[in-house]
């Protein structure tokens, strides 16, 4: 049986389906949702296995891309895994993948595609706000994954530095303006997806994309609608996010 | 700018959206929905360029594993990229990851994961149906991807080889019967999912899991909505597919 | 411009969408969500005038059936508009039917089936819950509908009195054990409808209809997605309702 | 056990759930899925009874507006049950309402509305197409409703006739130019409904009902999920409607 290691990263997953990430080192530390642990406690335990603390009971887990993003502390609202998923899906975004991406946000999204990326694999991300940016990193730092990541403080309309990029993600208001950038940093079949709340802001993105010589335009949106399955029948949760955003995905073209 | 070289795989993109796969080598051959064609053409145009063919206008594209799984010869209805791109997120598969999969349809959710695990994972596939072995095993060597995959003819529900992979993925129409022989194959907290178009299926699923020490279970549907984005204004489009599966995963518990 | 009378029911509308029944007559009272006003003074106003009230603003309006849903006292998880406005179409209800009802719940069906069979129509309710059938009595009498509806305490699966009504709906935990009554009840080509939480609840239905001999069985859901239409852009609401509900339809056959 | 008198207007259903409108008198004729059959050969059979016509097995049902509009001929596409269900409801559309309605499509939410308001109310409906009306005309005068409706030849956004309706209800391109005209018929607390297809046309008449005083703005679509019940369980159907309409409510102020 696999054991915890001094300084593995941990997922704690309580009985809510909620995580919480922390390091197994280090002495008595106060765990959001969890209260106060000792790191080190957790050395020599297995995955998989059951911790008590308090009135709580805690599972420990390997986390992957989605305990990894539910256990992020957020600052803004951020990429959801029904999104997050199919973006990585679509932009065919794995292993040795080069990636742009802005903005940054909380860092959702940019764990997802770090965490497909590795361990070959770069992600180049750029971010107008400071605070997001020192936010984000702590959150990279925190999942061990921001040796992966370069944080550029500035704004992806005003142009990008990479060339040859298998894909370019926006999150940004005004997506339609970081379409010359992101044809300037793919490779000649690059992968294109922007992240859009609003019908117009997909309307001046597919606009913008058709004029910079972009195909393969697809916009859709991922409804995601979660079960309780139970003793005395089936249905549908009564709680349902209604909205979150539409992906429109393209291909650059030469 | 990148140029295909000789046996390069290339995607063919219609204007509607197609994907055709073809390798560029050889003399001229039949393509699904492309005609007759030349595959050594092919070599030394641009990643991206157009390729003018009869009245067709074709985009030269590297596949990705969107495309690959377009571009699948089905004889099974297949795993949708909905579907199987959240079954990567949610199971963790990525480089490296080595997981087991029944069964194995036309192989459109093993090329999905024999993508995600490239270069280092491994996919072991439990087909009882030789004739779904041969049709799946060529659509992986035309793809590229037969070498990450081990077929195996034989049924899931009567144990597994394999021991301590990542993740146990199953769309066979009984999932229940296959949770012992996931639950001795996982590692101490691997993900399990089950792909289940019935209700009843789910919960049966959901009784075996929790009989067998599962925990973390969660049942979704993802739904996908495409929209026409036109000069006119913006919809959601008038066909859509009304059902697919039920996603079930659970982590296993030591 | 026609104007309120004395006694009048008025719907007041506040900025939120919010319903808020009054008469227009007698002096103070306290209303929910309005504070104390005294009825008498809405007397002379317009259909359709702005009524300020304290910091509040609230339109006077002439009660329609969405009026008279969203007004009501809540007791129990009522039926929405969403799925009455559903089972009135496909139950044929309108001016002159005669309905069989149960359970009552507090009120909400209730108040759309009388509001649609009025005035020559009738409903009967059957509910074995004394205080349901007080609280949705005091909604009916508020609402001035109480005339149209002859609430019965009993439980329907016991049978009915009526006989050769148009239509059964049914709101019960068990709606499969009321089928003989609802045949009993229910005129040669009557429909039949139940609202069902749950898919087991739904099956048993089914089966139960099927061996009484009716037919053209459906089973359908209604999602409703509010959107929000801005100054900045449109998209669905984040808020959302996840479900309610199963409509199962059908028509009994001699 | 009722029976079929001469004259009356009978709904064949077959057991796809299809409907034909068929009188119960003269001789042969032509119907649409069903072949030639003789009216006069249902009078004296019961409501609810089996006719077996050929090798069809088909229902004699008294039809409701759910069995009129899914039995009417088809010149545009019509105004589903989904959405004419809960405009009925929105718009409080009942015995002895007064309605305009534009335009008149092949006359399935006329027949709705004719329906709902009979039998003393009107409908007033107005058309630019004189195809349009003969069409719609012919439904009407199958279904027996032609009485309760007054059609119109002419653009609704020049201008109506009528005063202190109940509702507009408007199916044309353009319901933002017919606001003002709507706005002159309504009653002080009248209904408003536009049904528009894009989200320009949704966010255009926002815009209008603003201009000129409406408030109580509402827009929402409605998704219908159809379900297979069956003996081997249950799932929503393959086949699924992507799309219709938005639904915008407002009410007229004062």
């Amino acid at each position: 049986m696999a054991t915890i290691a001094p300084g593995d990263l941990v997922a704690l997953a309580d009985e809510e389906g909620g995580r919480t990430l922390v390091r197994a080192q280090g002495g008595a530390q106060k765990l959001r949702g969890v209260g106060i642990l000792a790191g080190e406690r957790l050395v020599g335990l297995a995955w998989g296995d059951v911790l008590t603390h308090g009135s709580k009971t805690l599972r420990l887990l390997k986390p992957g891309v989605a305990d990894l993003t539910a256990g992020l502390a957020r600052k803004a609202q951020i990429v959801l895994p029904k999104d997050a998923s199919r973006i990585l899906f679509e932009c065919d975004v794995r292993a040795g993948s080069r990636v742009v991406e802005a903005g940054i946000g909380s860092g959702a999204l940019t764990t997802a595609l770090a965490w497909a990326v590795a361990p070959t694999g770069r992600v180049f991300t750029y971010e107008i706000r400071p605070d997001f940016i020192d936010w984000a990193r702590r959150n990279l730092e925190e999942s061990g994954l921001a040796p992966l990541v370069e944080v550029k403080e500035g704004d992806i309309t005003k142009g990008v530095q990479e060339r040859d990029v298998d894909a370019v993600v926006l999150d940004v208001p005004n997506p339609w303006d970081a379409v010359p950038a992101a044809r300037e940093a793919l490779r000649g079949d690059g992968h294109f997806c922007a992240y859009s709340p609003l019908v117009s802001q997909v309307e001046l993105t597919h606009k913008a994309l058709r004029e910079h010589g972009f195909h393969d335009l697809r916009t859709l949106e991922i409804i995601e609608r979660r079960w309780t399955v139970g003793e005395r029948g089936s249905r549908p949760d009564h709680e349902m996010l209604g909205h979150t955003a539409w992906l429109t995905f393209a291909r650059k073209g030469v």
